[in-house]
């Protein structure tokens, strides 16, 4: 049975085991300890794999925004024409707002974090960045920054509502800021 | 001197020591103890005042919403033109990303709390109603709606970026939002 140190999967369970406590008790509550024992780990392994709490927040959320951004791209990737995009991004808001609350925890704690330190703004702006990468195989790079702070802010205001608006307002304000017009056309 | 009971501004003052403490320490650090040494009371009035930790929290998100949407509605009142209005909401989503970091972690304390506890969509909907209630002195309710959602998004986005986007993007997509187009008109 291999030792502790070269097992390969014990720094993955320890950094699933983070994101686990962080959903369940907030950042606040991370501890060594408590990692140690959902990973089921010696708390001495836990100092061998990581700096300290720091190192261990950072490398949780990296895996978060990772899976994300994975999760965002496969969503994306079959559209082709422009409805197909606009309903794909509804589709994802709606599915972001009304998926597990987990994700919406995680996404809130990094947020909190990075709110109060800013050293964390390095994950919340990576995180932007790969996801607009997505978007601007649609879109110009203005388009895809609003569309991104569109995505955001329907899917916050649909998972903090008690009622949350319907898909037809989704697909209107997709459309909308999606619609670049020549100038001429203005009002 | 006023007893302590009767004293009216001391409950006041512990609701604006508990919003400090949340500003600085998160919800997970408020205890009745920090919040007596801050608001300067005694340890047994917080339970006169209080009925627990719950209520406390509910009373100073209530404040922090209430002066919220107040500052919300003095940005908007002075718009009369649609013109003014797109301005006065970009001054707004600027004001808010580039403001004191204290709300913008109170607000991101506030989401966490409500996206771990459902209880607290209360203050989140009620936020989000009340500040559409002055959108609709301008817009349809849908519009509204949107544009709302959109300021949340370019406002959180533009917090947690390292390089935020300027005020062109943001004046873009609020007009974008806001175009209402005769069905006749689409591209």
């Amino acid at each position: 049975m291999a030792t502790g140190h070269t097992d390969p999967q014990r720094r993955e369970r320890i950094i699933a085991a983070t994101l686990d406590l962080i959903a369940d008790e907030g950042v606040a509550g991370v501890s060594h300890r408590k990692i140690a024992t959902r990973a089921g780990v010696p708390l001495g392994s836990m100092t061998y794999h990581f700096s300290g709490i720091d190192e261990l927040l950072q490398e949780a959320f990296q895996r978060f925004t990772d899976d994300f951004v994975d999760m965002w791209a496969g969503h994306l990737a079959g559209a082709t024409d422009r409805d197909q995009v606009v309903e794909a991004i509804a589709d994802l808001v709606h599915a972001l707002s009304e998926g597990p609350q987990r994700d919406l925890v995680l996404t809130q704690e990094l947020y909190t974090l990075a709110a109060r330190r800013p050293a964390y703004r390095r994950f919340t702006h990576e995180w932007m960045r790969r996801s607009r990468v997505h978007l601007e195989k649609h879109f110009d790079p203005s388009t895809a920054r609003q569309v991104d702070a569109l995505i955001e802010g329907l899917t916050l205001h649909r998972a903090l509502a008690r009622e949350p608006h319907g898909r037809d307002v989704t697909l209107e304000a997709i459309t909308r800021i999606t619609t670049t017009r020549p100038s001429a056309a203005t009002d």
